[in-house]
């Protein structure tokens, strides 16, 4: 086990009708907020109205910015800046996905810094100060509600970048399972596969003796399993829709980091296609794992057979590992099949035009991963496995 | 699921050398710092040193308060609370294990309160203003690292009470597992004991659908009986002190609390025996734990079975689902015995002399238990089980 600091100081709001606490919530940060959120569904749903109504009986001064897309771009990043700046704007409530969150997280990030916030992104210049941010969830996914990590995608040239700093955690997240119950399938079955993926960025670590993270990351994915079919077949169903909401949770606060290094280069990898193709990033995820794994997995084997036996109850056979590693995978990918994922390029009609493009501008800042270092030969390799 | 909240606060600093950083971690909150421990072993192991050379080289006025012993008694929270009033401390740091840390909670709560501390403890008063707490951990058991709550014993009448409060969660927790490796077996096996018992307070709820805390729940608690015979056995074996020491926390931190109800009725039937027989809370723990299980598993054999089958393996007998039950209580019986722990009341020379007394204080506030409800009759009958 490595040293680690580890702390979390979000404060989560798990419920039943939480979101009626978001004024409460968010008036201790200052009475001068930003509203930010995406598309109409918020409104359509009567969550807005809610929100509105919370923080009007607090008093709060509400400025708004919608519009947020998913692979939240720059340029309303930039514009939230202005905004903030201009009206002296003292905490922003996000109220949406991981993409809103996103959003919002480098907006906060911006305010107090004189240059061009897209420098975060490239590593020119590094977080120091945030706003203080809210949120309410609406679609359980990207774990952002308590990460300390924002994904924005720079229209010119199409680059999703990923920056993070301690400051950004949220200072508090509402979750409200029935919230969820409108998603459509595809977007339930893309937000358990980003949880998921969340967690095996960590799993599949170099680091030996990390026991404890182990157990409690395939415990958090048995429960996403267990639950997503439920979740899917019974889109009312408060308990399954709960489960996957509060695992999305754990999957990306930083528990499941403690005492290991992550590898993350699937994440990375996934990023260049949803930044060229606008795909869903759940659904890349789906077709970029299962590739990652195949071409990884000889570099430690009986962590894939772990993996195959207690998250998929694959049988070790202790005569050919390897068979049962490779079990795991194709159970994984099945589990993603199943609930509606691609898990080639083909469904999803990408071909081999970009990948070298793509591999090349993966690696831009050197290769990629820690469980195994690729480079842009290797992560060309891996795209064309998941053709 | 319930609703919940949670938040955690609690800076967690793991690893070696640890120790060294607590200088800078505490001057954050002031300059003036009440040094709190228990007895010399702090200054046999060379701990006190390299802690108050951290301290002066972030030039931090020092107070110190020694002499806490194991069941930490009021008296010597009362001194803490007077020397903290005359000097204008800011901050208290606890170097040890539960007890000392949960003697300076005591003291953290009773500084800003004008009346007596053990109104906190007997529900006269509420705890709600607290010195900040900075914590460096000797013996991985309690939790109370990162828990907001602390147990007292007041020495005028034995009584042994609880309380909590958010603002009593410690700033930062030091946790060094190499400062572990000189604790006796015996200490090493109350300590595992006590954190398992946390773990089994929250589990045994009747709250439904609560699968993702059940799950992390038992793979916390198979870390840790992975990992007591290799501590036991190899004492200075890193790995296995830093899952138990890192299990220990996690048992305690809340998060296996969300969306469930605990029942805590075992621990308050063992605070009377530790509190007038000053044995071992551990020890105690693995009296009362079995006990209790015998007389309250009809409540849900299921819950029991689960726990059977996914933390004991034991095999699901579905014609006999009681059976499968009592094997995995069992199983755990057997499991206390051979890391050294007591089961029975006799092995610890307790006879029947005080069981009615005991049940009767223990209900003074009302029944115990919310699995299920016990009365000082029900109480008198797991003591009797115990014997």
């Amino acid at each position: 086990m490595q040293n680690f600091t580890f702390s979390n100081k979000t404060k989560i709001i798990f419920g039943q009708d939480t979101e009626k606490t978001v004024g409460q919530e968010s008036v201790v940060f200052g009475k001068k907020l930003l509203l930010h959120y995406g598309g109409g569904s918020i409104k359509e749903s009567g969550l807005y109205d809610t929100v509105i109504q919370s923080l009007k009986e607090q008093n709060i001064e509400i400025f708004e910015l919608g519009g947020v897309k998913p692979n939240p771009r720059l340029s309303l990043v930039r514009e939230g800046i202005s905004l903030c700046k201009e009206q002296d704007i003292e905490f922003i409530l996000a109220v949406g996905g991981g993409s809103v969150i996103d959003s919002a997280k480098a907006i906060a990030a911006g305010v107090n810094y004189d240059g061009d916030v897209w420098d975060f992104f490239t590593g020119k210049a590094s977080v120091t100060d945030c706003l203080p941010i809210g949120v309410v969830v609406t679609i359980p996914a990207a774990g952002s509600e308590s990460s300390t990590g924002t994904v924005i995608t720079n229209e010119d040239g199409w680059y999703k970048r990923a920056t993070g700093h301690l400051a950004m955690r949220p200072q508090f997240a509402v979750l409200n399972p029935v919230l969820t119950y409108t998603l459509p399938s595809y977007q339930t079955a893309c937000g358990v596969t980003d949880m998921m993926a969340h967690i095996l960025e960590r799993y599949f670590t170099n680091v030996k003796n990390v026991e404890l993270t182990d157990r409690l990351s395939e415990a958090t994915l048995k429960t996403i399993i267990n639950n997503a079919h439920k979740a899917l077949e019974e889109p009312t169903n408060y308990d399954a829709r709960a489960e996957i909401m509060w695992s999305g949770t754990i999957a990306h606060n930083d528990l499941l980091d403690t005492g290991r290094i992550g590898d993350w280069a699937s994440h990375n990898i996934e990023h260049e296609l949803s930044g060229i193709y606008d795909l869903a990033h759940g659904a890349g995820l789906a077709i970029i794992f299962p590739a990652w794994m195949k071409y990884v997995y000889k570099q430690d084997v009986n962590r894939f057979v772990q993996f195959a036996n207690r998250v998929w109850d694959v049988e070790i056979d202790l005569n050919d590992l390897e068979r049962t590693a490779l079990a795991g995978i194709h159970k994984m990918e099945e589990f993603f099949q199943s609930i509606g994922m691609p898990t080639t390029l083909q469904e999803v009609d990408i071909d081999e035009t970009h990948f070298k493009e793509m591999a090349t501008k993966a690696t831009e800042r050197g290769p990629l991963g820690s469980f195994v270092k690729l480079s842009a030969e290797d992560i060309y390799e891996i795209y064309k496995l998941a053709r």
